[in-house]
């Protein structure tokens, strides 16, 4: 119970920390943080975290990669439902949360975007459906390659939570452009439920590919890394 | 007595560094650091002085993480004055310093800002009291939750530093607009004390909300993280 | 095989990531990342995947690299054409996913860029190929330098990728406007082989001063570091 | 004498890492890397140093540095000349090669800056005497206060690095705009013998504000931090 209790809040904090700096923060004029500062806010929403309850829940903050570490074999099946709802719940929390802040300044426009994944004309820079497809499988299969590796018993077990933090950086610092980078099924799905509307209609993609990726990337971790460990 | 200097040392690091970079550095003419540059400061006064200063104090620096850590269990009630009065002095130092760096070029103008934290007219980007309100509780308890993970005996201590230290990165990156960001009423009165005006009447926010987040984040991590340690 | 592999897949990250960062998002309107995104991306794909595949692989990524630990005695010259081939290959896929991603966006232009490495009329600043053929000398001796202390075995092993990983980024920050950065024949020959044109035809030069660099680098630790290990 | 060499090309790094960012990149058009960048530039040559000769010299890299030290008795007087010859040394060469580079670009302005420390007309935000000379003695202070607590016994040793470099970041973040931010008098020497002229006539400043901030920070460390360790 500890642990649904440790993911929900988790995603909360990935949902509020990064979807929260690209809402309120981002367009800042003159002195905003931009998309680096966005890829910043990301990647340490997830390294704190993992830093927090990773001794609790293991901090998968993400549909995805729970089911990826279940495809490599170090996530039991049986969780699975427990952690994809947690991880829901937590990011609709946030969602609403980052909302009621939003809108304690006149003129804000939920619409315009509040953070959405999309491809096509809803891609912040325009790019169609097989960029953003392409580009979101390639991205978590590399996600879950690192989460892979730097989670092995032969990594120092210590900077793991860094590894894994700055690569959704890295990841952000790539792909916003093509689809606003979702990797992460429950993230879009934190903000698309507030936005409705094209939100919703292109909701579908952030499901299909960071989950096909996912098992993409475990299957690669699986043919280069699986030798028997030095330690364990 | 010791670690009441290392709590006035390291709180006037904070807000020398945080506050410093917001007035002297952030809207310097095209170059200039902007929020990203500011909510890496403040982030890594924190970071650094933990490392400098941990292992004589636990490098607080912040009433509200005091009040946290002694709502948990952590810190005893009879050093919270003693905290809370050194981490006020250093602040009010930093905030003097800073005033006569920033007087030695013409044209500075205090009622601008001098980074104060505020709501409504005050605040950077316009948001009411309600929203205020609501991004300081929760980042300040969200603060506390990665506070006590990142220091809880399963964790790789070693690291907290940077997890602590990056969190008020991440604060900064999201609330900015917001309120400047307090999360800690020792920073808010180092600065609010010699603007005077606006930022005094506006000051009572900066200590109500960040209190009462700590005292919720050690509730919340006390439900989901109290699990009898796995190692200790 | 297996290291091949993680070579292969490493390389393939550190294009997608670093190049990637630069075609798709350096010079998004208004809120770009800028040069300063590119160099933390270069970086973070090394140090992600030095954490991923470190125990696999050791993590080159890239042949001047190899031959300098083959130079200082930490690499044997039987592996050199398999590392160097599969970084070749590694970084031609990344190139070949890239490009994909990129035409998914009307109006990409090839020939503008790419990220591709230059002197001269080529280079983003307009230095000469003197300026470009030391920059890129000194830059791939210093990270030699970097990479051979920072697995010195006096020196802590588990923070070695962020050392080496924060170089490359650093690297970035002083020489992207004198080539664009190599400091990497595989990285170089990855996005050249696609633009064509000029970017083949200055292509020796990334292939001939990071070698340069790196056999200069590793005297110089040999100069300076070669004292008999505290431990080991 | 490997020490003293590992000092040269420590401080060479620092220099060519740190004054090259800002003479190459920091205002390259649209996507400079700004002040932010070069404050990271600074740090992380110190921070890839420190793992990188750390083992060697201890890696000063500044003669304030190094009589800070000295002074807390955890470095020996016979040394110190050599020490600060050898960081003078490294980062002439620095500026020799900095100042190579940068005239193979049509049009540089030598006098124009290559990040020499000013103040007054040459300070690059106008500011004056006090305020340069107040912000070099506090800044080197707690810099120091920062060297002497990540590197006392009971702190994680191999997490010093992090700590120190990210401190002279943080110290950038706030101080360019004041002085260019010296808090070292090699890094100064280094540029102003090339710029001569104004450069020159106004070295002292970032001789004597340094070495004075220096010993003001090891003393505030002695105060608070010289309890008996608790582990040695």
């Amino acid at each position: 119970m500890k642990r649904y209790c440790a993911e929900l809040v988790g995603t909360f904090w990935l949902v509020l920390g990064g979807c929260g700096s690209a809402v309120l923060a981002a367009g800042f004029p003159d002195v905003g943080i931009g998309l680096l500062g966005v890829s910043l806010a990301f990647g340490l929403s997830v390294m704190t975290m993992a830093y927090a309850i990773g001794h609790i829940s293991g901090c998968h903050l993400n549909p995805a990669v729970s089911i990826g570490l279940w495809e490599a074999g170090r996530f039991p099946l049986s969780q699975l439902p427990y952690y994809i709802g947690a991880q829901l719940v937590g990011g609709l929390l946030a969602g609403g949360i980052l909302l009621m802040i939003a809108t304690g300044k006149p003129g804000f426009d939920l619409l315009a975007g509040f953070a959405a994944n999309g491809y096509g004309a809803h891609s912040p820079g325009g790019y169609n459906l097989m960029a953003a497809l392409l580009a979101e499988v390639v991205m978590t299969a590399m996600f879950l390659v690192v989460i892979l590796g730097a989670t092995d018993s032969r990594a120092p077990a210590a900077m793991a939570p860094i590894a894994i933090g700055l690569c959704l950086t890295l990841i952000h610092l790539v792909s916003i452009p093509v689809t606003n980078t979702s990797v992460n099924p429950a993230r879009s799905t934190a903000v698309a439920l507030y936005v409705g509307d094209w939100a919703l209609s292109q909701l579908w993609l952030f499901w299909v590919a960071p989950i096909l990726g996912a098992i993409i990337g475990a299957l690669i971790y699986r043919v280069m890394g699986s030798e028997k460990p030095v330690i364990e």
